[in-house]
């Protein structure tokens, strides 16, 4: 087993993973810039390097600092968490060649399933179904209204490097084509220096219901089950939860296997993720595959009794899996707080939190790394807390998360409490009658403050 | 089912009773003295009644008072949480009279119990085992003599209307007697006003390990397995588990179904607690019964997915339990944060929490009805928070509270926090090898502040 872990991230999901290294009896080194030394992921871990300044690309992203950290305090294996460098394959390239484990998929793994074009690709041959579309990248113009024609409007362009909504357009028909294929090219270019882009064939009310998976180095994958993340706004995921109120045990299963067929093709080993899109017919289609531990993973951990980051480190260790799937046993829904503004088209809110006091209590969880008195610098992503609870029902879960976030006291900033609050009472998603559209049509005005 | 319960407590208890409340669809009643006015209970429930000024007499023990707030707010019943007024039988018989449903036993039930010699004899003829002694109160010290050369020392004399180890004297040989007998009664008159001593056997190197119940108004009771509480120092308990170290499952199961038959004998009604003392070769003796929902309630429910309060509140209303017994499927443990000073005999250390930071992520539960800026009242007993760990083994446990309790970070007051770091590092401990008075050879003065 490891002997000391260095931590490449910040926020809760280094706190998360600096606790169950405690809980492993392995020893944490923190990586901070200068906006995070207040933070308490550089007071928990057992040692805490500075690796430069805001903005990311000095610090967090800053692969030369990074490794020379690990280095200088004799860590043997670095965890990325999520963001930053989780999926860079330069990243996890450099520290194999420095003989630092890697916890996360190989350079080879993270390129095959970055590329969305290719991941598609391997997944189809897989036997995973994907959405109808082009083969690959567009060429053009013509071939992308040649295939649109064939698999019929509505279709949507998307950039192959993409993530989180940009470099996409939803095209309706033949004439709106060639301004939204010049529009995803240009966002596409300025987001990620590359404007490749491919096509496919527009789902009608979507649910984005993703597979955990989890593989060892010996060649066996095993899911956990399903969450669903429809509850969007902007591709931005804001409630997760699990068993989904919409697919039925027999497609768990067969989204389970697909899940696994994919991973195993391309010898998946570690945490990964694959996204689907499920749609009215309870079809459902390959989005992408994350190679990394994701946000929502805690809904898991509460409905199979299972620390996933636990289990990471060790089949990163080379430690076997049973290969058993895991089924939920319980309900459990998380949502995402963070420091924006509602009512304010979730404008970021950061600045110093003057008074907090988080829920507690039976069936709730909280995974945060604030604390009263904390000031939220303004350089990262707004996500201050995750609150989660567990219950037999989803009714209960419902009820026990209205509970929770009445509970939460936030002054000082703003955020999305109140809007979970108001979405707890919704009855559509009470219902668990809801798509990844859901929130187009919510009316945030009416959110109370 | 009840529309409106007034909590007749403060602190963790009525803020737990007011969160299962709201889950259910309950209205709440909040009741405080002037020195809690700025309690979270308050704050969280739906309505508020001031009943007085400390001391509790004026206040949290003035039934009027809280009859008349019951009335005012037409509350249809009242949950007594622990201590206070929990089994004041003329509390529970006023509560009838005024048609408000008292959460818990029937002053008859109460008395019963209460009375320590009246609830072993109960017992004694329900089947229970007990502990070899005097039949009721000792008239004399020559008839103690005589019982005491029968059933062979050490002995122990108790009073009857004792607790927290007021009233009780070890005897290890006749020429003792007299003087811890004359002290005892003394010590009795003085804090309860009632010098009934009793004698009993004393249980050598014993376990204070209790029995869960849970009765119905239709004649069913169940057990919920056992906690194990024999961490104590002063007969008051610091940390509680679930399953105890010590128990095998056959044992489980015989202190079940002999609490079982204990709680069936009295008709019991609602949640409730055997106490057994078990001594070293395993076997078991009933210690005493409370009539109303414990303390370390919450390892129970962490165990068995159970919400306990809920299933009280159900139970109150009429509701039937199915009957099944319950079997922990986790580990749970529980330590009690306590404002005081670990390595000043435990000393109070009411006052203001500057900085407060409590521990969060997989597993961990809290209790607690503290946030920062709170100013801990001098009046009251001194727990601030219950920290709940759940894991699937206990050595699992152990490190998850050791990790938990590593982050938690409370400025301006003293707390155990480090008494119960160092007991997570505790050989005997840790080895599940330990007995009621383990703390008697605890080096106190090596804690680390």
């Amino acid at each position: 087993m490891f002997k000391k872990i260095l931590i490449a991230n910040r926020g809760e999901i280094a706190l998360r993973i600096i606790r169950t290294c405690k809980e492993m009896g392995i020893k944490t080194v923190a990586v901070y810039s200068t906006a995070d030394k207040e933070s308490l992921h550089v007071r928990f871990a057992d040692e805490a390097v500075c690796i430069g300044p805001p903005p990311s690309a000095q610090s967090y992203l800053n692969i030369p600092n990074i490794i020379a950290a690990a280095e200088i305090t004799n860590a043997d294996a670095i965890h990325p968490g999520y963001g930053f460098l989780s999926e860079n394959a330069e990243f996890s390239r450099i520290c194999a060649e420095n003989g630092i484990k890697f916890i996360g998929a190989s350079p080879e793994m993270i390129n095959q399933m970055g590329d969305k074009a290719s991941a598609k690709d391997t997944m189809k041959k897989a036997g995973v179904p994907t959405i109808p579309g082009s083969e690959g990248l567009l060429k053009n113009v013509e071939e992308g209204l040649k295939i649109a024609k064939k698999i019929k409007y509505p279709i949507i362009l998307k950039a192959t490097a993409g993530g989180g909504g940009r470099g996409m357009r939803i095209v309706n028909n033949e004439s709106e084509f060639e301004k939204a294929w010049n529009d995803a090219r240009t966002e596409s270019k300025a987001a990620f220096g590359n404007d490749g882009i491919y096509l496919e064939k527009f789902v009608v009310e979507p649910r984005h219901i993703e597979i955990q998976l989890i593989g060892d180095q010996h060649g066996q994958v095993a899911h956990l089950s399903e969450r669903d993340c429809s509850i969007q706004r902007r591709h931005q995921k804001l409630v997760e939860e699990t068993p989904s109120p919409f697919i039925t045990d027999d497609l768990r299963e067969r989204m389970g296997q697909a899940a696994i067929a994919g991973a195993s093709a391309i010898n998946y080993e570690g945490v990964g993720t694959i996204e689907f899109l499920v749609d009215k017919n309870r079809d459902f289609y390959f989005m992408e595959m994350n190679t990394r531990i994701q946000v929502e993973h805690p809904i898991t951990e509460e409905v199979i009794d299972y620390d996933l980051i636990k289990e990471q480190i060790k089949v990163a260790a080379g430690l076997k899996i049973t290969g058993k799937n895991y089924y939920p046993k319980m309900h459990a829904i998380e949502c995402r707080i963070n420091a924006e503004d509602p009512k304010n088209n979730f404008r970021p809110s950061p600045g110093k939190i003057t008074t907090l006091h988080m829920p507690g209590g039976h069936g709730v969880r909280i995974d945060s790394h604030v604390y009263s008195g904390y000031t939220i610098p303004p350089n990262y992503d707004s996500m201050i807390a995750k609150l989660i609870v567990s219950a037999q029902t989803r009714e209960e879960a419902l009820v026990k998360m209205k509970r929770a976030l009445s509970e939460f006291v936030i002054e000082g900033i703003k955020t999305t409490v109140p809007f979970h609050l108001k979405l707890m009472d919704d009855p559509g998603f009470k219902e668990g009658n809801f798509t990844t559209k859901y929130l187009e049509d919510f009316d945030f005005s009416a959110i109370k403050d």
